[in-house]
This record gives structure tokens, sequence and C-alpha cells, in this order.
């Protein structure tokens, strides 16, 4: 029995393979998990790699190279020689081959492919047609289908010769002559069934499943809500495709939350763990925003300088400027990013729009009443005239609430019109608060002081 | 066959509850899935809902319920009466039922355990025990666990007696008389050997598990990163005590990116889903990082103050106050909410530390060379001095070069330290970096302009 990880040294293990003691190096590689030894292969030259492979049998370098991130396995699997790249990724599961394959440059891709056995490199050219960001691109065609009329103990047989090929046995589905989807049994309830019964008897009718087309996030919920191990996935006509399995689940949640928080902190998404993203490729993502946001920014100097005179007359004004406007961004950047994700989990939806912002409105009154009183305190302790300060604090009140507001409907509206509500970033909000909190500060100031 | 949802009007189906036709509103209820009947529980009132019980029938009320957060089950049930509550309870699968108990009252909750059958509320209590974000808390003690000197047909026949109450047959687990976890075999296994092999000879020894004091994350990250359907927990003894399931999994990893994403957000992670958490619970998770943060920039108006002589002598100084210490709060949150769930999902950990720091340099050095270049172009539009100009955008150039170095290391360090990371949130990496931004820029104008 093993303890949760092995914590081979893979210092020691590089060491014994830079001294050519492969079958040493071996030996620990083996007491390896498949992630443990990803990390170690992307570290590794040709000449290592060719040597631990023959050694270790390509099925582990096969399991390994699946752990990685595509672009990264991508990257590895070059490092090979083209045979050697073949026979791996013929032990993958077709769906993740096709993920590293779309990775590999085109011609590189077409010159692997041409190595591999012509029905495994066939399934994998099938399932390059899918976008990869769909249910089609995220199925695998090694399922188990077999038909109404056979009986449970024909089916165990079946499913017996067949289980070293596909990627799950626990559901077998059920398909007419034509291969369009007629129901589904799962291996626990033939294992339950009595052996003579018909598969028709046990079968369910009802299938949950998704078009090709559909998006992964689509499918992956799908397959949460009904707690499910796998999902069919059909075409125009109804006929089985393949099927998502649950492992899938995690890597679309995963993607979609890292996703969305990449958006939120103001980026445009990397397409790449941000390791292997190159610094050209995190720069270009950033720098959109950056300019946006400047632009939008460009505002607030507007703003201060439309009110400069007032500004001359009290320098102390500008001590309140950064306060009141960071106030406003956090405030904002609470509502959006809680919004926002309360989206994304679908639990909230345009429909609670009004609620949402009322709800949002109360709570930022309280809060804006606090931040009120405690600009009053700062202001006490500056010891500057009573008149800045209630400025300050009534602006305070006043840009809580406004941020409060924007905050709570735009990703709403943006969902809406079709955008995606990631958008609304923690940094868009606060540039645009900003430059409307400016304007409000102002406006009280000038009212309070008689500017 | 079904398509993906029924869309069933619950609005038509309360209507004729409200109208006492309560058979035809059981018919349309029985198309709804758990997670449709759950939605359209939580809207009925006591009388609807024991109608709807007795017609659905208990099963299915228990399927919708386990949809739900916890915190709303327990609402819901507590609109049932304590023999009803308890029958559902009882149908639910252990975890699932003890997440809802936990939310009870204590002393409803006891009132409840008493109605029910006395072994499924002991489970309860036994399960009551483990903190709810543990592996132990997330666990069910419904497995199938056999000896290993039974031969593959004795095992199938005691896994279909013990199927109906498993929550998963598809491993089965290995125990000696101590209880203590010897091995597992997969049904598949079991489908595919012969079955007069002995269980000894079929099992894996390797079993990979968790301690049932582990966090959930962690157990969640081993289930995924081993493509396990199933994960056993144990004691500090080895003895087996229950499994996490693949379905727990998504709930772990969707709590901790929610999470995660409300902290990056600057509020402290809210227990319940937005909807049904009370405005006082929401203010009270929002108003402490609010004050923090507003103490932290009470900074920035001791700097201008400090320089506000300069800022009488040049007002157009203040025109970039906000431009600046936006863009450099701009680079902060993107580089902090990337590196917090790079961290967050695997890629990125405290060895890296020189690493990211270095790639974050060389790009922030590009983007702060693009965004002095904004700055001066800004400048320009508004017909200002050379001075105030090139004063603004050096400050651009080391305002984001300052806030990339401390946004990329501080997550980081703050692991090291045995801190959660995310409080790094956005919100206070802007705050940050808005005081020591005003110093950089007034310190930069003071030389340039000879002040």
């Amino acid at each position: 029995m093993r303890l949760q990880s092995t914590h081979v040294d893979t210092r020691h293990l590089r060491e014994l393979l830079a001294d050519g003691n492969t079958a040493a190096a071996a030996e620990l590689a083996f007491a390896l998990t498949p992630t443990e030894l990803a990390d170690l292969l992307v570290r590794l030259g040709p000449t290592e790699l060719a040597l631990l492979e023959s050694h270790l049998g390509t099925e582990r370098i096969a399991d390994a190279v699946a752990e990685l991130d595509p672009s990264e396995a991508a990257r590895l699997l070059v490092r090979f020689s083209r045979a050697e790249a073949a026979d791996i990724l013929e032990e993958m599961e077709p769906d993740d081959a096709t993920d590293v394959v779309e990775e590999l440059g085109e011609g590189e891709a077409e010159h692997i492919l041409a190595e591999m056995r012509s029905a495994d490199a066939e399934e994998i050219r099938e399932l390059l047609a899918y976008p990869p960001q769909t249910a089609g691109g995220r199925m695998t065609p090694d399922f188990v289908a077999i038909s109404p009329g056979l009986t449970v103990a024909a089916a165990m047989r079946l499913i017996r010769a067949q289980a070293p090929d596909a990627e799950t046995i626990y559901y077998v589905y059920v398909t007419d002559r034509y291969n369009r989807l007629q129901g589904v049994v799962s291996l626990r309830d033939l294992v339950l069934a009595e052996p003579r019964q018909l598969i028709a008897d046990v079968m369910r009718r009802q299938v949950i499943h998704v078009p090709a087309a559909a998006d992964q996030e689509q499918a992956a919920r799908l397959l949460l809500d009904h707690n499910l191990l796998a999902l069919p996935v059909v075409d125009y006509q109804g006929r089985l495709l393949g099927v998502i399995t649950i492992d899938d689940v995690a890597d679309v949640l995963e993607e979609e939350a890292t996703e969305d928080i990449e958006k939120l902190g103001g980026s445009q998404p990397l397409e790449e763990p941000y390791l292997s993203a190159s610094m050209f490729q995190i720069f270009r993502k950033r720098i959109v925003w950056l300019l946006v946001l400047f632009l939008a920014a460009t505002q607030t100097s507007t703003v201060i300088s439309i009110f400069s005179l007032e500004l001359e007359h009290v320098v102390a004004l500008s001590f309140f400027i950064p306060l009141l406007i960071g106030t406003g961004g956090n405030v904002g950047s609470q509502i959006v990013t809680t919004v926002v994700r309360a989206m994304a989990v679908g639990e909230v939806r345009f429909t609670h729009l009004w609620r949402v912002l009322g709800r949002e409105l109360v709570i930022c009154l309280v809060v804006g009443l606090v931040m009120a009183a405690a600009t009053m305190i700062r202001a006490g302790t500056m010891n500057l005239d009573l008149g800045i300060a209630v400025s300050a604090a009534l602006a305070a009140l006043f840009i809580v609430l406004w941020a409060g507001s924007v905050a709570a409907m735009l990703p709403m509206v943006l969902r809406r019109l079709g955008l995606d509500p990631a958008v609304m970033s923690a940094p868009l909000i606060t540039t645009f608060v900003d430059g409307t909190g400016l304007l409000i500060y102002f406006l009280i100031a000038r009212a309070v002081l008689n500017l």
C-alpha cells in the first residue's frame, strides 16, 4: 500500500540518466504517478527521453503525457522520434490525443499521423473536425454500444471483449441499426439484472445527451446536474458520435474558472498554463485591456482639470481623491466578482436583476454610511475644515451607492446583450467609478463649500 | 428519449397544486429533473410540499433536496413535518444528509434525527464529527468492502447484495479483519476476471487514499490527478472510514473557485449561495475588507498632504493622480489574479518565485514603456508642460515595474508563510500600489521639475 505521493527525488533520477544508468533510473520512474512522471519528462532531452521510453514502455509515457496541458504535451512530443510520438498517441485516449495533435504544427501533425496505425489516425482526424471548446471536441469515440435485442449475458460477453479499448464501460449505450441512441444501461444495472433478461427491458430510455456543437461548459453542467459518469454526444440526426466522461468535466470546470478569474483580474485569458505561455503572449493578453482602461481613465484627468480652479483654492480636496475613488472601486470590485461568479455557476439570472439591485442598494446604503463615518474620522485626524470633511463624507456615501448599482447591474445587462459578463472586470469597474466618482466628489464640494 | 431539459412550466404546476389538483401536478413533476424539482420545491409552502411528497414519493424528493445547497436544503426541510424530513434524510446519501443536518439548528437537528431509523441517524452522527471542509466531512460511509480471500464469483454475489445501498460499486475495497485498507478492485476488473480467481490475486495493492483530516481540496486534486472515480478515506491506523466519490469533486472545485474569486474581488467568501445569503451576512463579509482597505488607503492622503506645497505650485500634477495609480492597480490586479489562480491549480509553486519574478519584470518593462508613451500622448492632448509630461511618463514606467514585482511575489510569499495567497486581492494590491505609486510620482516630479 502506498501513501499519497511517492516524492521520488527526480534530481537523483536525472543524474542516473545522465550517467547512462538507465535501468536504475527506469526503476525509480516506475514508482512515479503519471503526474509526477509528466513533471520529469518535460525536463528531459531527446536522448534521455528515448532511453526512458524504451525501459518504461510506451503506455506509462502515454499516461504521463495525458496529464500535461496539450500545448506542453505537444512540445514534449516533438522531442521524441516521429515513430515514438506516433506510438505514444496511439496509446492515449483519442480525445486527449486529439487535443495534443491540435497543438502540433500542421506539417508536424501530418507526419506523426502518417506514422500511426491508420484506424487510430482516422479517429483523431475525425475528432479534429470539432472545435476544441465544444462537446464534440471533448468527446471520445471509444464507447461501448450494443443493440436492444441482446440478452444481459450476451451484452456482458460483448463488454468483456470491448473493455480493453473503451474509455468507460460503466455506461453501455443502446443503439438501433442506424446508430441512433435508443437507451442506456449502466454496468451496475447489468450486474444486478438476470442474465436472461433482454437489454430492451433493463435499459433506461430517457437518455440525457448533448449535440456535438454544444458548448463544453453546457455539457459539463449537464453531466454534473444529473450525476452522470458519462454523457453521450449525438449528431443532428440523433446518431451516437462519442461520449464525454466525468474526468473531462473537472478539466472543463477548471478551465472555465481560470478564464473567468483572469478576465475578472483585467486580462484576456491565456490559452496555456501561466508558466508555459511565452512572455510575448502574456504581454499581448494584458496590454489590450491596459490601454483600453488607460483610455477610459483619461476621463479622470479631464474631470480634475475642469475643477482645477477649485483645487487650486482648496488643495486639501485633493487629499481625498485616491481614498474616495479607491473605496468606490473596492465596492465595485466586490460586487462585480460576486455577481459574475453567481451567474457563472447558474445561481443568478437576468430575471433576478431587480432583486439583486434592490439588495445591493440596501447593503450599499449601510456600507456607504460606514465609509462616510470613516472619512469624517480621517478628516478629523488631519485637522481639516468641517466643510471639506462633510464634502468628502457625503461623496463617500454617494460614490458607494453609485459604484454598487453599476456593479450589480452591468454584468447582467452584458449577459442579456449576449456578451460575456466577466468582461466587467475589477479594473474596468474601478476605472469607470474613478471618473464618475471624481465628478460626484467635486460637485458635492462645490455645493458644500460654495466654491 | 428526452432532450436536455424538459422545461416544464412550474407556474402551471403550482396553479394545479393551489387548485387541489395534486395528481395532475405530480404527473407534471415526474417529468422534472432533480435540479428542476428542487427549484420548484423551494417555492412551495408546507401544505403543497406534503401533498406533492405523498404523490411523488420520498425518493424523488430526496434526490431533489440533494441538489440544493445545504443551507437551502435545511430551510426547505423544516417546512416538512419532522417525520417526513426524517424520511427524506434517510433516502439521501449519508454525506449529503450530514451537510444538511449541519445547517439545521441543533435542537431541530436532534428532533429530526430522533425520528430516523437508528442506523441511519447513527451514520449521520458519526459524520458530523468531521469538519465539513475535510476529507472526512465529504466522505460517505456507504462503500463496498470485501476480504482478500474471496473468489471473484463470491465477491460479485456480495456486491449484488450490497449494491442498492452503496454510493458506488465501481470500486470495491479490500480490507483485512481489522478493517485496514489492503487493496482495491474495480468492477471493470471483476467483470474481466475469471470467476474462480481470488480477490487477492486481482486486486491492486497500491491504493491512493487520504487521511480523514486532509483538506477536501487536497482530496479532490488527488482524485483528479489519478483519474479515479472514488478515493478511500482512512483513519490514522489505516482503517477504511469511507469514500469520496467523483461527483463530490466537482462541488469541491466549484466551491474553492468561488471562494477564490470572492477573495480576489476583495470580500471574505460567502458561506451560502449569493441569493440565499442574508443582506446582513453579505454586508459583514464585505465591510471588514473595505475598512482594512480604507485604513491602508489613508496613506494616500498622507502622501498627498506631504507634497501639498508642490501641488499648490503645479496643480496640473494632480491631473495624473488617478491615471497613474489606476494603471499601477490594473497591472497589479492582472498579475495577482493570474498568479493566485496558477497556484490554486498547482501550476506555480514557491520554487518558481525567481522565474515568475524575472518573467514579470521583463513583461512589465515593456508594458511600462508602452504606458509611459501613452501618458506622454495624453499630456500632449492636454497641452501640458514638457516637464510635467516627462514626470508623469517616468512615473508610469516605474509604477508599473513596482506594481508588477509586488504582485508577482506577494502571493507566493503569503503561501510560504502559511497564509492564503488569495488574500492578496485585486483591491488590496490596488490600494497598496496607490500610496507607494503616489510617492514614486511626487519624488520623480520634484526631481524633474526642481520643486
